[in-house]
This record gives C-alpha cells, sequence and structure tokens, in this order.
C-alpha cells in the first residue's frame, strides 16, 4: 500500500489562499466511493516538494478534506527561492523589453520549448525591418480560385492569406503541445462560391488550461453589400467606392479567443486582418487581455512584449502608446462606462507604415504596404509568446467556487461587448455564418442584477483598473 | 431512529426518468459525512406515496445513491390516477376555451388559491368589452409629477401607469406565495427628473422555480431622441413629428422574465406598454414561453387561455391569429433561422379596438382608444393566469444534468436575442439603465460550437417546433 502526498483546495482554505497537503493512500479508502480515486491519479508535476497541481471542484476537494486525514505543511524554502528567482528574470525582462525588441523574440523563443519556436519561424527577419528577405511563407502564392474573381486580388493579399494559413496550423499545434492532453481541436473547413471563398473554423473545448478556444481564419472574396461595409470600419475610414455597395472586394483574418479555465489566466483575445478594395488594402489587428483577477506582473509582460514590437517598426516609439489607446477606446462598454479587459494593441485602416513607423498617407509607397505586412505578420506572431508565459505561470494556481463565479459574471461583460459594440461580429453576421462568429462566445457565463464586488477586495480593484486604463509599460 | 422514504435523482437512471427511492435513517450513518444531513432534511410533500419532491443536484444523487441502501418501487397506482385526472381536466379545459372565455378566467379564479386571485381582481369586467364599470384601478389619478411636463400626459397615461403600478405588486406577491421559500424580491425603485421619471427594477434570484426573475414597471415623461424614436417601432409605425427627435414624450411598460430553474418549465417573459406622443398613443404587449423540453398539453393551454382572451374582445376571432403570428415573427433569430421559443402573443401600435375587434384608423374614437386599454390590461391580468398551473405542474418534475445543460445552450440563444434583435434592449440601452435592461440576462447560460442535439431526440424535437412554428390551438 504506497503512500503519496498530494496538493488540493482546501475548503477552509479557500480564503486565505494557503495550500494544503493531503495524504492518502492509492488503495481506495473504504467509505470513499469508487468515482473518488480519479483523484488518486493526480500526477505529481513536482517531486520535489511532492505535489499535483491539477485544479479540482471544490466539490472533490470537499470530498477529499471531509474524508481523508488531512495535514498541513508550511511552503518549502525551496519553492520560495523558485518563486523569487522568477519574479526577478520577469522584472529583468519587462525592464529590458523595449530595448531589446528587434533581438529578443528569436533568443526567448531559443530559450523555450519547441512547441514555443513553431509560430515564430522567420520572426526575427520580419521583425527587423530593414531585412527584405522573404522567407517562404511570404512567398506569394496562386490565390484559391483568384482566377474566377471580377478584381483579382493583389500579390499583398495572396502573400497574408498564405501566412494566415500557415500560421493557423502553428498556432494550433503550439496549443495542443501545451495544453498535453488528449483533447485537440476540431477543424471545420468550408468553402463557398466555388472556393473563392473558404475558411476554418477551429475549436477546442474542455482543454486543460483553455475551456474553450477558437483560431479560426476565413479568406474571402466576393461583393461587398452596404451593410457590410458600414460595419467594417472602426472610425469611419473612408472606404470610398467600396461602400456603395456591390463592389468587389477581397478579406483574409485570422482571429484567435482563448477563453480560459482558471481565474487567476486572463482570456485572450487577438486577430490580424487584410481587406482590399478596389485597389486599395488596409490591415488591422490587435492582441489583449481580459483578466479576472489582476497579477500586474503578467499585464505588464504581455503590455512590454508588443511595445518592443511596435518600437521596432517605429524609431519615434509613438506607435504602441497610439495603439494601446485605441485598443482601450476600442474595448469599451459604454453603457456600463466600463472597458473590457486591460488593453493591448488595437489597430485599425493601416494602410502603409513608412521607414520611420509614421502611418503613410494617400501616396503611400510599395514599401511602405510591404512593412504594414511585415507589421501585422510580427503581430500574427507574437500571440503566442505573449500569452503562454501566463499558461504557464497560472494554469494550476488554485481558485476557489467564489472566484469561479466571479469569471463567469465577467464573462458576460465579454459577451455584451461581442454581441452590442463589436464590429467583427456585426460585419461576421452579416456575412451569414453564425456559428463562426458565435464561437467567441464564453462557454458559459452569468448575470447577477446589480453586482457589485466589495470594497477592498480584488474584485473591486479590477473594476477600478477596466473603468480608469492603465499604462501598464 | 425514526425511517423515511425519500425519492431521489439516480444516477443509472438519468436517461430513462425512473424513479428510484432511497431509504435511510434520519440518522446519519457512519461513513456519511456530515454535509450530507442537508439531504435528510428534504421535506416529504406528497404523503400519501411518501416522496420529497426538492430537485437535488446530481453530486447530490450521486452521493446518495452510492452512499446508502438503494431501493427501486414501482409508481404507485394511486399517482398514475392522480396523472390521468390531470389530462382529462387539461384536454376539457383547452377544448372549452374559446367558447367558455368571458366567463373562463373568473370561473379558473375561484377554484385558484388566493395568490392566484390577487391579479384577477376586475379581470371580469375588464375582459367583458361590453362593461362600463370603472374598477379602483382605472380610476385617473394624478400622474407621478405630471404638473412639471410641457406635455402633459392623457387621463389613458396616468389610468396605466397606476394599472402597471398596481399589478406590479400584485403579481411579486403571487409569485412569492407560491415560491414558498424566504426567497424574496428585491426591489429598485428610482427615479429621474424630480420624479418626472419613475420606475422600479424588481428582481428574485435563487427562487424555489425561479432561478433568475425580474418584474419591472418604468414610468417615463421626457424628450424622445431621434436614436430612441428610430429603436421604438416594430414595423416602421409613423410616429409623425415624434421621430424628429427632442419631442415631449410619455411611456410606461411593465415587463417580465421569469427564468426557470427546471428546464422542463419554459422560461416566461411578458410585457404591456404604452407610448403616448404629440396627442397620439399606442399600445403594445405580449407574452410567450420559451421551452427547453416541449410538454404539449402545457403550451396548448397556454396558447388557449390568450386565445379566449383575444376572442372575447374580438367578435371575427381575428385577433390571436394575427398577435400569434406576430409573436413567431417578432421572435425569430435570423442567423440561425430559429424562433426563440414557441410564441405567444405579440402587439404593438395598438392605437384603438373597435367594438368588433378590428383596430381602428386615424379617426379612432375615444372609446376605441379605451377599449384598447382595457384588452392590453386584460393582458397584463393574464400572466400569472397563464404561467402558475405550469409552474404547479413542472417545478418539481426531475431532471438531469444533460438536460440542464441544453437549457444552459438554449438560454444562450435567448440572450443572443435579447442583445442582438430586441427593439426594447435597443431603446432600454439608449435610455442608459444598463442594469435595468440586462436584468432580463438569464442567471446562467452557455455556448457549444456548433452544437446538435441526436436525431429523433427531445431536444431535437424542439429544435424542429423552433424552426417552423406550430398553430397550437
Amino acid at each position: 500500500m504506497k503512500s503519496t502526498w498530494r496538493r488540493y483546495y482546501s475548503h477552509e482554505n479557500f480564503e486565505s489562499h494557503k495550500r494544503m497537503y493531503v495524504k492518502f493512500s492509492d488503495q481506495r479508502p473504504p467509505c470513499l466511493p469508487s468515482w473518488h480515486t480519479k483523484i488518486v491519479t493526480v500526477e505529481s508535476k513536482y517531486p520535489s516538494i511532492g505535489w499535483g497541481g491539477s485544479t479540482l471542484s471544490s466539490d472533490h476537494a470537499l470530498m477529499a478534506t471531509d474524508l481523508v486525514c488531512v495535514e498541513m505543511i508550511r511552503r518549502q524554502s525551496k519553492y520560495f527561492i523558485k518563486t523569487l528567482m522568477q519574479s526577478l528574470c520577469l522584472v529583468i525582462l519587462v525592464c529590458m523589453a523595449p530595448y531589446a525588441r528587434p533581438f529578443l523574440l528569436p533568443s526567448t523563443s531559443s530559450s523555450s520549448p519547441s512547441s514555443l519556436v513553431a509560430p515564430l519561424k522567420g520572426a526575427h527577419r520580419d521583425l527587423n525591418p530593414h531585412s527584405t528577405a522573404s522567407s517562404s511563407s511570404r512567398t506569394p502564392s496562386t490565390s484559391h480560385g483568384s482566377n474566377l474573381s471580377s478584381s483579382s486580388p493583389t500579390s499583398t493579399f495572396d502573400t497574408f492569406a498564405s501566412f494566415i494559413t500557415a500560421i493557423q496550423r502553428e498556432i494550433i499545434q503550439t496549443i495542443e503541445t501545451e495544453d498535453g492532453t488528449d483533447v485537440k481541436f476540431l477543424c471545420d473547413e468550408w468553402e463557398r462560391d466555388g472556393g473563392r471563398s473558404h475558411g476554418a473554423t477551429c475549436v477546442l473545448e474542455g482543454g486543460a488550461f483553455i475551456e474553450k478556444g477558437a483560431v479560426s481564419i476565413s479568406i474571402i472574396q466576393g461583393k461587398l453589400s452596404a451593410e457590410r461595409a458600414a460595419s467594417m470600419s472602426a472610425r469611419g475610414r473612408d472606404l470610398g467606392d467600396c461602400s456603395q455597395g456591390d463592389v468587389p472586394y477581397a478579406a483574409a483574418a485570422l482571429s484567435l479567443v482563448l477563453h480560459s479555465a482558471n481565474p487567476h489566466l486572463p482570456t485572450f483575445r487577438s486577430d490580424v486582418r487584410y481587406f482590399e478594395c478596389q485597389g486599395k488594402g488596409w490591415f488591422g489587428g490587435g492582441a489583449d487581455l481580459t483578466p479576472y483577477y489582476l497579477h500586474d506582473g503578467d499585464i505588464v509582460a504581455f503590455h512590454a512584449l508588443y511595445r518592443g514590437l511596435c518600437d521596432a517598426f517605429d524609431e519615434k516609439k509613438a506607435l504602441f502608446p497610439k495603439y494601446k489607446k485605441w485598443c482601450d477606446s476600442y474595448f469599451f462598454l459604454p453603457g456600463r462606462q466600463e472597458h473590457r479587459g486591460t488593453g493591448g494593441i488595437f489597430f485599425d485602416d493601416l494602410e502603409a507604415l513608412e521607414g520611420g513607423g509614421e502611418e503613410a498617407g494617400e501616396e503611400a509607397g510599395e514599401e511602405g504596404v510591404e512593412r504594414a505586412r511585415m507589421f501585422t505578420e510580427a503581430v500574427a506572431r507574437s500571440f503566442m509568446p505573449s500569452y503562454l508565459p501566463l499558461v504557464r505561470r497560472r494554469r494550476d494556481q488554485l481558485f476557489d467556487e467564489r472566484q469561479k463565479q466571479w469569471m463567469l459574471l465577467r464573462r458576460g461583460r465579454y459577451l455584451e461587448f461581442n454581441l452590442l459594440y463589436d464590429r467583427g461580429v456585426k460585419f461576421g453576421l452579416a456575412g451569414g455564418r453564425f456559428e463562426s462568429v458565435m464561437v467567441s462566445a464564453p462557454p458559459m457565463a452569468a448575470w447577477k442584477y446589480n453586482h457589485t464586488p466589495e470594497e477592498g477586495s480584488e474584485e473591486a480593484r479590477l473594476l477600478a483598473i477596466l473603468k480608469t486604463p492603465r499604462d501598464w509599460v
């Protein structure tokens, strides 16, 4: 009869987050019913201190603490030292980020496991704005059925479409590797008009750290209705003839929504998109976090990464502040006077990016367009490097029923924004692929009338920051 | 050591809905932990056959069946006879409804407990369109601060506002009595512009059969912005000068949303409203069910009641078919090609109701307006009589985790309709009382990508009817 130490939630310690260690044998105690044996199968990840990090529902925990002998162990010094070292590394990383950005991403990737390396292929070249090398993913490919189009997409469109197709696969692979369980993405591939429009909605449900996530692409060539044209622009973009309706257009977009399972891990939303019409093209994209509990270091690191990326493309370092502000003002619920999350970056209507980082006007040269595409692709390559460190830090952090409930209420706000205000959703719904749009909905959400968190609580601290956005870096 | 029989969910019998009876003593068995004693406190409601009808979560049930001795008992003949008699009564009621309507409501109320009588005070007089008696609730009262208004509301407005204020109280009382627990409505009274606009948002959370419900009124006098005017009309109502914006108007509305706790009990939504502007007034209202599982008899009885009510006001019996169709076409999710529920009635823009039941045109006389108000008030008086019989039949029906999950998914659709398409929500949000509008949101909802129920299942049968609405009576 083998005896092991395992860590569980403790009902009595929900509030203070103290850790408890439950000792019981692998052989089922006489009054523990058979379905409890699944507790016993939790693997110990940290043999040095011997606890299993899996999240158990409060019911299981209650059972464990009620039914078996319980003992408490003080955090071991080893664990403290490890935590201290991690925090130090984080601080150094954050401080260095703005200066070291052009070199940072590849070097981060070299110290990361292979799953993280995948989406960074070619990132170095693309991140360095002076590079002219063309990676394989950027080689213009024949567009899917472009010969059928009355207004053929440009090579910029084809290149971008190939890029998002490739990086979608890479991101999916990275997440599945990180998940480490048998849960996989289910991909719904679709096409319309004999393949002129196609895409893939890939969904993961019930993952180890993602409760529900979607990584989707759509590559569309068609005629723009006036209704969809109206739902396109972020700030009244001058679409010119495009807004008249019945004009050929092409659009390609990659979008991610990862609804986390753990309230300590924020929900991650991001996208990159390109829209082309009447010989003109516009890039857009962004990435932002919707946290449920504020771990300031996580949010700072996330912003630092995107600041570094923006600064690498902009000598005057004006891109990041502009895009951060744009993100805050876009993800805003006017009815509640609340921002949806802690922000990130958001940009739209990007026609070209000149050498100094400034956006060019009407007479944007081809080089500027190329730089805009490179910037947008670099943003997409940063999605996983910006989120995975948080995943690793937070996926196994303990939480209780009250915290999960708060997460569900905040997810309600997420959905309110999506259905009431998000232009992407309006554009998507007008196009008719309802399930592909609603895939961004959280797996579960709650509403409670006039819920107000306790003064001085962690929940109230989050709300205060959502009411008045903070510049994190 | 007293020994009692109690009924519980059986884990093994979730699918077939067989009932199991668990026998255990009131004294805690040795291996049952202390928090299980709450199972023991469930009261037996039907001493004749000795089972407790309370719904237990699957976890508790699992515990009970796993931990204590389990025995199965066949349904007793007494229970069968009772069910048979109930079904017979229902069939007779449904068949008689169209003919006996003018007398049915009062006679129903006389056989109902006192909680049901309350909202029916004066219903008989109001239901009989030839009556000219004026009940106390119809005596014009001084409107709340009407002397401050630049365009004083008419006595029709004042009468209607008094009516909804009174019936809100009665409905709340009825529901609380029916609930029978300590859970009560919490009322948020509000006022604006020195009392010219006021209302009360009353919310019940965690009731015995209502998981979350709201019974709210708002009585508003103000200036209509062009934005709110645009969100008012159901079918491009000719608002005339009112739609120009900055025009004085008055509005009074009562709205109910009762999200049921049991998937066998439909969610009930209903409202009545009156809008007045530039000397003209329009009534509107409706009541409809959003079921999760179809119990045809329940839906038929619900429709029969409203058909009877409509027919009492309309010799040609054309009102009900028109309003049922309107309900189906209004509560429709175009993106999913699905109706939200099984319908009921919905009407808007009702200026006057002539003797024959036809709606009058421009030259509607005062009598027509009075009849329109009486009809609208009769609809409001029918809310509880149409829903409570269902509550009594379904509140204690057993359900399992799978059925609850289906309910959460359907509630997701409910919310989609509210946020994407409901004009009432748009009108409310433009007015700025966000929490009062979002109070209609379900307590909890779920989204799953491309969820399709099994062919031939009860869930598939519901979906088929939501795709092609049925005329129930």
